[in-house]
């Protein structure tokens, strides 16, 4: 293979194809990236045998073929070189790779292409597409609830279900639960998926990257999620079992009802938060008191080790006063998602969740347990 | 004790007093710092018994004293406070710390102010004033040549020598030595003093901050070292020992002698040392090879497990070919630290010190010895 490009177009593939979460997996191929040359185009592929990523990058071809190369060792060079010169990079059947720009030459050892896992197609049938920023702020309005235990699973990644012209997104690690919707025109199409949370957090870091297209493509059948946009695929084993009932963790009525500036009481929760003592996680220590009482709410917090703090909003309530504790991240994360000025916040007592939602939109909301202290 | 004053100006006072290097100490009082009413001003001051930062802030005195505040927990409280509200600082007998901001509240427990270790007076003979730019220059090219093998605790250091009008500050880990040299006016004051690398890095910090003073004055005495500029006063133990005669390293007369574009050397140094495995720090596997010929200089690296790279630099150089192998690590650092466009390179041969100097000027330069491979 012998194919020349520039610095800027493979500096943009190379990060194409850098996986956020390292790979666990200790298959010497694994720590390569496939470079290869395909209809007159350079092909950049890069799998961990879960996630999967492909692009392709302009350049002049002299030679076709292929070669697996050091993914880390191969970005730090093109790097370090001048954006002046154009880039030359071959490979012969020893599989050396001769990298040259300008009066600097380098040699690395790849490894065969044949050795490189075979990357599935995108499924081609149930596919929808979706603006891409609408699909971003989605998976960043429910990842976060997702369950860091890796115990559970099947809580590990963001649950989509397809159903009548709609994509629900749910999330949960079993105290708390966050839940959007979006219209989506192939009313048709129907499924049920558990997007892994590594897949999660690759889709956002190719949809933060300098992208054309406003539109993406997925397509989940086969056990498989794709996610095309511009000349990028990346594609997802999907989390295996059955996500559990979350329907019946969303609360159907709530007694009380309060309007809160989310600006303020993030800055309040955040301010209470430090007077607690994360290392408990069941202990009053680690709780954000909320006590609602005639047009107030006082949020406070107190550990022995560290001191106690307390800090008013006002509200409108006009019920018998009432208090509920929160683990002040649940509550810090779930405010932070909020692009509204305003959230409504809707609960009926010390011991049953309470609803977290924007002001106007019908279609996110979180649930979150309150702490029995 | 009880005290106003503003978000800003408290942010500042304890950014002056956090070190770089966290105290190894495990007193309790060491992870506070002390906040006391002193001359119708708020000081802070911080030790850890070996670096001492000092400082006024403005603010209202309501009531006089003193208490020393968990460093951490209170910075953290501070940054989360509003700006448009002042903040109440007060202690009372039983160590209590409140803070008062807006509509929230805190409580912490302090330390008395008894307990914290007392900071000596900055000595006030043997001083001298140099403009700041000029002292954080010095130390930042020579510093970094200092040792990290605290066995070797005389070089743990950089070395200021104070005769005949000017101050020299020197710095060597045994391979490689920094010199820098600078006018002083007070051409009677004389002096040697091995100031730590955790106080150079603390005088670095400080002198980066928003500071308005164009001077500093430093004073070395009684064991001591103290930097003021502003209302801030730092002040460090220096090392006890005697620095080696390290004029005995620097070279008398080399025979080769060459001018390199810092820039592209710079670069070329860098590119190389990506081939280099510096886990082997005495193979040649981790040197680059200088290797000198008409008017061409091949600056190259190759280790097993990595790869292999070659580039060139047009020189001027009439004589025979020469090689020459260096940590690459050393001379990237040298040539950073260079502020000129170009460099004098002189060497003898392969095996003994070469002098990387800018090509101007006369008052600095750096001695590196080659790897033997």
């Amino acid at each position: 293979m012998k194919v020349i490009c520039g610095k800027e177009e493979l500096i943009r593939g190379i990060q194409i194809v850098s996986p956020v979460t390292p790979s666990k997996n200790t298959l010497p191929a694994l720590s390569n990236f496939l470079f290869e040359t395909e209809r007159n185009k350079i092909k950049l592929s890069f799998t961990d045998l879960e996630v999967a990523v492909q692009c392709y990058i302009k350049g002049e071809i002299i030679e076709d073929g292929g070669i697996t190369i050091p993914s880390k060792k191969f970005a730090d060079i093109i790097k370090e070189l001048s954006a002046d010169n154009e880039i030359e990079i071959k490979s012969d059947e020893t599989n050396q790779i001769n990298v040259k720009s300008g009066r600097s030459k380098f040699n690395l050892m790849g490894i065969s292409k044949t050795e490189y896992p075979v990357i599935p197609e995108p499924p081609e049938k149930n596919s929808f597409k979706i603006k891409r920023e609408i699909f971003a702020s989605m998976l960043k309005k429910t990842g976060f609830a997702a369950s860091r235990d890796s115990q559970r699973y099947v809580l590990n990644g963001v649950y989509f279900v397809l159903r009548d012209g709609k994509l629900e997104i749910v999330a949960t690690d079993g105290r708390r639960l966050a839940y959007v919707k979006t219209d989506v025109t192939q009313a048709e199409i129907k499924g049920r998926a558990i997007v892994p949370t590594k897949a999660v957090n690759d889709i956002l870091r190719l949809l933060s990257l300098d992208i054309k297209s406003e539109n993406i493509k997925i397509s989940i059948a086969d056990n498989r999620i794709s996610v095309e946009i511009d000349d990028i695929t990346m594609l997802s084993t999907l989390v295996e079992g059955v996500f559990p009932n979350y329907e019946q963790v969303i609360p159907k009525k709530l007694d009380l009802k309060i309007k809160l500036n989310v600006k303020n009481a993030l800055t309040a929760v955040k301010q209470m938060a430090l007077l607690t003592d994360n290392r408990l996680s069941s202990d009053r220590s680690s709780a954000v008191k909320f006590y609602f009482s005639q047009d107030l709410l006082k949020i406070s917090a107190s550990s022995a080790g560290i001191g106690s703090g307390e800090t008013e909003l006002e509200i409108e309530y006009k019920n018998d006063p009432a208090e509920i504790n929160f683990n002040p991240n649940f509550i810090k994360e779930i405010l932070q998602n909020i692009d509204e000025d305003l959230a409504i916040f809707e609960f009926s007592n010390s011991l049953n969740p309470a609803v977290i939602s924007p002001e106007t939109d019908e279609n996110y909301f979180c649930v979150v347990m309150p702490m029995r202290v």
